[in-house]
């Protein structure tokens, strides 16, 4: 048990609403609240796990009408005794308990700080914990479901079993190299081939979903690119109205803050919407024209509009030529109107996907999202049982770990001695160590959790 | 007891934060809750204000790791069933589990639908249930205390026994007329004028609390006016840098909403900076002059500000006429240099509180302070024993009442029959009960709940 003082903070946003909650951790957790609370009882005499009704008071005087959740370690979030206080939720009510708090003894939370408590007290590994950040600031449902799985420890559980089969792997070597009479090293690299490719393929199939995962976190940044009057804010408002219809199924939804993101098959979109390109004299127009070049290069998806209804020009062959590298899905707008160019003749030009897309009939609108599923996820968006990498972080000890897997086998082709691979195998199995966090420093687990937010 | 369907609202913030409380209310609550929630036990199974610890979830899917706040009823705050749903504080999650809820025969609630049914079911009444709303978006320690008293039933104690007074009278004059062999008349009315007066004096003395009252609850509408270059903004520098340095005593504050606002001895001062007035042909600066002005109306408090160092001009005298009508605190600033003017020479010429006051050395910060709190609260605003009004509603209940009573007078007066005394005791009794919620009907009672937040 990690022992630590007692930490207190608001961990409900900071805006006026129905209820405001203060959270305090730690072992004087209860002793501290006591202090300012006038209840039926006093909490040290109450059970874990229940509420209390009373007041928050100071020198007498009732601050705020509270319910107090009790729990006692180490059946609470951080292991610790823990007390939640559930009040009023006026900000200035919540600042006045705070304070109350502090001048009790208790000090102001880290961002974060409570989510590394339950980390440094082994209730949850490093994975779990950033799956927790992920979680509260998921903006699609895949995302949201792919956190939670993260949190209940399915990536723990890979994680745990690759390093338990490097730990067998070592311990094997050096109990052969110190009782080389009863254990036969002859065969064993050719068998610890066999071994290392198994554990690069789940190493790589981790890094691989991290492509998928980290648009799964972030959203795909879309692109709307196209000549004037291609009909590239109808589709915006095609694609966005369907969204604006799920958001409105519940009220209260701030509109403001979905302003230009939407969900498809739930996965989340981040649309750019741009000037219409085309060769301009005039100043203004040409600034507007190269920023939606500029942002070619940061977008992960492109949606070119072709207006069907009008030849090819060479504004849509200058595009084309600047998105050659990119993902591109090829919309053929205006699928109502009168076509002037065929999906085939398009297709076989610039060997992109097409779509005959029309934002008054909606036809191609299902075609579009199957497609940009498809794209970024394989068609698997909708399966449960894939596992996605989603924090760099992890990715990163994850390419280290593969990096070192690999030099096990670079050391067995060049038959070197066998304590080249323990040495190998160490490191991966380190660097494995360090996405659940068993192999951390303290300076690199405590800026993980200064990016946590207050409260948490 | 109100027999109701079952209702669900957010009752935090619409933003990430380390929790996010839903809350359930009604017959069904438990039930619903136990359809969507996986823990050890059934809810129906566990005790009142006990916190359960499991899983919401969507057809065997995981949606969320919550606690669940179970309080039955009455012991809860709208004395039904009610559960806290206390979730990872994403935005997603929380529309998620709430559209679980909804699907499972919750209905979401009304803005203020959870105060009102403690109102309805006799929990609270109409008075301490807008002192709720009042405590949420108080913006100053003394509005905040005020509401406090208020929740805890203070207002509703004087009410009460207003109108026990006021019934005991009418249930006498009815008992005389219906009995005259037993009851004499002859000396009642100058009696009846005596208490009558009594209480008129009681209902006037909470009347002129609402002046105060709703300077507690808004805030002061403060305007600093002077002519250009007379110290204005560095005045308003030094009113905020204070309050700057308090409101950082804890972290996580948000500056912004404050912005244009400072706290004077518990008090909100909402200060509005103009721009210097003087005499003008530049047509812009004359835009700003004129906007100056016409703010004036709206002031509760004008600070007045005066370049000691340099001799009054027409712009002066321009001003001091524009508000002599109104509440002025003349500062003679920059005390720190030679002076130019007397403080009892503007004392004699205008007849206003004069302050010397410099923002270089904070001379006169303190005396200025004083006379603010003077002016709008007899310097009794340290007091715990005033309640006063702030919600124009009631106060417009107790003007009603007022006439009612005086008509009473007006009746003893003009010699009329006692009957007639009954008529006008009898609205006094209804006016009153309107405070309290006694006599209101049902579309004004949704009227004021509508104006609640959400969750609330």
């Amino acid at each position: 048990m990690y022992h630590s003082d007692t930490i207190c903070a608001i961990a409900t946003s900071m805006n006026s609403s129905g209820i405001g909650i203060i959270r305090v951790s730690g072992e004087e957790s209860i002793a501290i609240v006591d202090s300012i609370f006038r209840g039926k009882n006093k909490l040290a005499d109450c059970d874990s796990h229940t509420i209390q009704y009373g007041h928050i008071v100071s020198n007498d005087e009732i601050i705020d009408e509270v319910l107090i959740m009790l729990m006692k370690a180490p059946r609470s979030y951080t292991t610790e005794d823990t007390i939640e206080i559930d009040c009023h939720g006026g900000v200035l009510i919540l600042k006045k308990v705070l304070s109350l708090l502090i001048e009790s003894g208790a000090r102001i939370a880290e961002p974060g700080e409570f989510t590394k408590r339950a980390f440094l007290n082994g209730r949850i590994d490093l994975s779990e914990a950033e799956s927790v950040m992920d979680l509260i600031s998921s903006n699609s449902e895949l995302a949201m479901k792919n956190s939670i799985k993260q949190l209940s420890g399915s990536l723990n559980k890979i994680i745990v079993d690759l390093r338990d089969k490097i730990l067998y792997e070592t311990a094997y070597i050096e109990s052969a190299l110190d009782d080389p009479e009863h254990y036969d090293l002859t065969d064993y690299p050719e068998e610890l081939r066999v071994k290392v490719n198994d554990m690069l393929e789940r190493v790589n199939d981790l890094i691989n979903s991290f492509n998928s995962g980290h648009i799964l976190k972030e959203g795909i940044n879309t692109l709307i690119l196209g000549k004037p009057n291609a009909g590239k804010s109808s589709l915006l408002n095609t694609l966005s109205r369907r969204e604006r219809a799920i958001v409105t199924d519940i009220p209260g939804t701030t509109r403001d803050t979905l302003e230009e993101q939407i969900t498809i098959n739930g996965v989340s979109l981040n649309i750019i919407d741009t000037a219409g390109i085309r060769e301009t004299d005039d100043i203004v127009e040409k600034i507007g024209v190269d920023k939606a070049l500029d942002s070619i290069d940061d977008a992960d998806l492109i949606l070119f509009v072709i207006d069907s209804s009008r030849p090819l020009d060479e504004n849509d062959e200058f595009i084309i030529d600047k998105i050659i590298d990119k993902k591109v899905i090829i919309l053929l707008n205006k699928s109502d109107l009168v076509s002037k160019i065929s999906e085939e003749e398009i297709y076989n030009k610039y060997n992109k996907p097409v779509i005959s897309f029309s934002s008054v009939s909606l036809d191609g609108l299902k075609a579009l999202e199957s497609k940009i599923t498809d794209m970024f996820f394989s068609g698997q968006v909708k399966s449960d049982d894939t596992l996605y990498i989603t924090n760099s972080r992890q990715a990163g000890c994850l390419t280290n770990a593969k990096n070192s897997l690999s030099n096990v086998l670079n050391s067995i082709d060049n038959m070197m001695p066998e304590d080249f691979f323990s040495i190998d195998l160490m490191d991966a199995y380190n660097f494995l160590g360090e996405i659940t966090g068993e192999t951390i420093d303290d300076d690199l687990a405590n800026k993980i959790f200064l990016e946590f937010c207050m409260g948490k």
